[in-house]
């Protein structure tokens, strides 16, 4: 899904403000995670089991926060349907992509 | 590099329990690692040099322990070798394989 919307210069800075915060947030939590999981490991399973989590995080953060503006509204809307952003961290983005970004959480919301 | 020892069964029971040991043992270090790599973590690029070392010690371990009777000379031999086992852990193998340990030993000190 590819988004044809043209971007002005304060508008990409917005953009990559909230893109790293969201990206910040999610490896926060990432961290605390693994901290708790390595916290309660004992056995050798244990360990592995971490390593398990942070494989699977390290690969589903490296295909969600993707920055190309081609497809940024439709990451956007994903991470605030996630909860890791709030339409108030896009405060600054035109209209048109504001309504874009709406249409997606409407469309996952029903 | 093949040994052809014939193992009794007690011969077995104490490799065995040798091996589990220094795998829990180094296991543990690993876990030790990683919980105070994880503890020092705040930036993203922080988790993901844990995930790289958990990699890369997963890949390590899986490779050095390996409990077939016809390498096992050599996996004791290294586990001595690297400090996970003393002699004193293989107490009640039999002369042959000792000697067969300590001539990689001595090879290696050299």
């Amino acid at each position: 899904m590819m988004d044809d919307f043209p971007w002005t210069g304060s508008e990409k800075q917005v953009a990559r403000k909230a893109f790293n915060y969201a990206y910040h947030s999610e490896c926060r939590k990432i961290i605390d995670t693994a901290k708790s999981m390595i916290a309660n490991a004992s056995a050798p399973q244990d360990v592995w089991e971490v390593h398990d989590y942070l494989t699977q995080e390290r690969r589903e953060t490296d295909e969600k926060y993707r920055y190309r503006y081609s497809t940024l509204i439709l990451v956007f809307a994903k991470l605030i349907h996630e909860g890791w952003l709030t339409e108030n961290d896009l405060d600054g983005l035109q209209t048109d992509k504001l309504e874009a970004i709406r249409k997606y959480l409407r469309f996952w919301s029903t």
